[in-house]
């Protein structure tokens, strides 16, 4: 017997444009973690520019910025998530956990409808 | 103040091969629709090849063949779903319906956490 095997994924967009979803929240926690676009962008293999790209045009749709950027200063400057924008990966991260436990039941449900 | 929209789409896979998603489906429901495969391309704007080729690799990932070809006899012929497919298609349209709801419910979490 062949296995079905359902998936999911959802992603939000602000203007009809893409705003956010699993790649860029990988990103965005990424950047927060090594407070840096460029050491984000390496470990997710794509280019400064790309990173960079999504970085603004993430804090250009939404009302308050995700990520700011600080030069200098006494801890040396570099890229975080904003309060909001925790906020935000929070949110996206628990719409996904429920998400994953209805793909869960939908699974049982193609399970058990769709035996040979 | 911008305005969020989440949106989310399912799939499901045989043997790490895509068998069935939003597109495929539709597919599906034309060519039963028109008993003609050549039509349901038409319509889908695609080759006649091109669903032909999505055709035989949903029956041969199935235990159960989805759509089935008579040619000739009485009726003339044509594609049609098995009972199978039907089966298919009902139980995959109905975990579509639940998403939707599931994405009304987290969209209503979005503008309740993400007021700006």
């Amino acid at each position: 017997m062949e296995e079905k095997k359902i998936f999911g994924r959802i992603w939000v967009d602000i203007d009809d444009k893409n705003f956010l979803g699993k790649g860029k929240v990988e990103l965005l926690k990424k950047i927060d973690y090594y407070g840096s676009i460029s050491k984000a962008a390496k470990d997710m293999k794509m280019s400064y520019k790309a990173a960079w790209d999504i970085v603004k045009e993430i804090n250009s749709l939404s009302s308050q910025p995700v990520i700011e950027t600080k030069i200098g200063g006494l801890d040396g400057g570099g890229s975080r998530l904003t309060p909001k924008g925790k906020q935000l990966i929070a949110v996206f991260e628990a719409i996904e956990k429920d998400l994953n436990r209805f793909l869960k039941n939908a699974q049982n449900k193609i399970n058990k409808l769709l035996q040979d």
